[in-house]
């Protein structure tokens, strides 16, 4: 369908959930002007979320257009259910992991409710969590995959389509294995590498611990998550996920035997080669917002530990004129000065780098 | 040897290697006066070395104190017993492995000349190479391991110790394979797991590509790193690195288990297990310059897309006092705002927001 012939968001819309996801989503209606009504188990979360202007608590009598169903995954087949048995609206939810919710609703509803009902999946969140997380610009700019299944309304599609607009994000339409298959990829499996690795640091010696650099803590950031949640996660798409840990523990035995077999006459060539995926793979993401990814080159510079310093560094680089792409900062309070990583387009480095010395940066090329 | 019983470094220094660590170390050692004597195969790298003020070309007379090693993993052995030889000097390298290069100078030199050799190893880098990369800051509150072998002479110890406190870094004493061992666990593991994550994006859909986040970004970024490099670098640390490979794929077996048993009645536990187990590895990595981990919080604020107002939100910080210990930009030249994610000290997170708030800046809770 395309964008103008898309059914108007008209509401009221129905949230069931009101944490970080589904208050974002009530907060972008209610910015759009729409009656927005809003379900919860903990009436703490109703009262925190209708504070934030978020809604009014739902009642008997109202008759919504769409229901957004934004609870935790396991979860989410039963509210789905009772959205659809309780009214006649387009219904939604915004879990991680489609098919199996969708099996669970289909074994328990009529093929002419479940029409109305259309999963989909926002790529956006926060380490945050609840109402008091939420922000109507959560999903600016982001990926949010709507997935269909083969008896699905259009028109149910094009009002969940017209959602995912409204939000400020893109919508992407994919088929519900599909979508498990690449969160399998491109989320669970991250998740679960990161997992090992942090696995493998939890009793090792604290000397090793103090030579860590960016790199590990990059590679460990996620394994941060709430184990819980993720536990849900992954068994709600046990099947994709344990296909790509097979992919992963062959690859993990091929790279055991290349880094065994040396670099001795005719070996050698299968390491390099492995780690040549790794390079081929990392340009494979797109650019943070979907585009193609722009190459970018870091400029280094020594700012001061004064209150007003990084202020004048990013001063300095407005005035020059160049936009930045990303900033590191190296900061230890105890320490006078802090080293400040500016990413910036791979052709504009050299004429920063240049103008900010001028300025009397000290710049680390 | 406690600090002020270290022997005085006084030069002459030579660094036979004239890329980034190389050139960085020539840096400091100018900056502190002392006469610096270079070498590199590439009369290039010499050229613009000591046209950055890093020293002057090596001579047949100079009669060096010290003796820096800065030259590829897979070189190191060799440049090490040319320098015994060539010298009467204390010698030192910075290579990323210890063990294989001290037995191949081991197996190569008198045990008199064996003691005069102090292997060490500086966590500092950078994405880039060569001389124009260096800059003396780059060592900066940095860790940097000192691996002396049992037959060190402690006085040739001690001066590498004083070159590393003159750089600024923190020596770390280790035994040469206990630093193996922990490289292999804290940069070498996350490094393969990266190039295993990304290897499996390498020919993935497009589609599936489309969905990426964060956290695959953080997960694959060092994968991009040059395999020829990585290669010697596995290959002369291949028994530690094989030990982790190991223990990482019986992990991986009992993972793969844990996700197949679901969470039926007397299963699911493992799987949460294994998933608080890394929750303990994150925050078992100590804060960037070894101190404990302080809790941060992220705050993030929408940012409209004019030259200065990544200035005015910095200059904003400064007034209301908060220092910013890093910052990430999801900044799209396309749109007209970015989302910008101040980290700061969890007890100040609130503050920042509500003064940010009340200086009419947008935030997300």
């Amino acid at each position: 369908m395309t964008e103008d012939a898309l059914p108007p968001l008209t509401g009221p819309v129905e949230v069931v959930g009101a944490g970080l996801i589904g208050t974002s989503i009530a907060l972008v209606c209610r910015r759009l002007g729409l009656d927005v009504v809003l379900r919860d188990t903990s009436a703490k979360h109703i009262r925190t979320a209708t504070g934030l202007g978020a809604g009014r608590a739902a009642t008997a009598a109202d008759r919504p257009q769409l229901v957004v169903v934004a609870v935790p995954p396991a979860e989410i087949a039963g509210a789905v259910v009772d959205a659809l048995s309780r009214t006649d609206a387009v219904v939604t939810d915004v879990g991680s992991v489609k098919a199996a919710p969708l099996a669970a609703v289909a074994d328990r509803v009529r093929a002419s409710d479940l029409a109305r009902y259309v999963g989909s999946h926002p790529m956006a969140g926060s380490e945050r969590s609840g109402p008091l997380a939420a922000s109507a610009a959560l999903f600016d700019g982001r990926p949010w995959a709507v997935t269909p299944h083969a008896g699905a309304d259009p028109r149910a599609v094009g009002l969940v389509e017209s959602l995912v607009l409204e939000c400020g994000a893109a919508p992407l339409l994919m088929d519900p294995a599909e979508h498990d298959r690449a969160v399998a990829r491109i989320s669970h499996l991250p998740h679960l590498a990161a997992v090992l690795v942090a696995g493998r640091l939890a009793a090792a010696p604290a000397e090793h611990l103090a030579l860590s650099g960016q790199g590990v803590r990059d590679v460990t950031r996620v394994a941060a998550s709430d184990p819980a949640l993720w536990q849900q996660i992954l068994e709600s798409n046990a099947d994709a996920v344990l296909d790509l840990l097979g992919e992963v523990r062959a690859d993990l035995d091929a790279l055991m035997s290349a880094v065994a077999a040396g670099s001795g006459p005719g070996a050698g060539t299968d390491l390099v080669d492995i780690l040549a995926r790794g390079n081929a793979g990392t340009a494979a993401i797109p650019g943070k917002h979907g585009g193609p990814a722009r190459p970018t080159r870091s400029v280094f510079v020594s700012v001061p530990d004064h209150p007003g310093e990084l202020a004048r560094l990013f001063g300095d680089a407005g005035e020059i004129g160049v936009n930045i792409e990303d900033v590191h900062i190296d900061h230890d309070p105890g320490r006078p000065v802090g080293l400040t990583e500016l990413v910036v387009e791979k052709g504009r480095a050299e004429h920063l780098l240049a103008a900010l010395e001028s300025r009397g940066w000290t710049t680390h090329r």
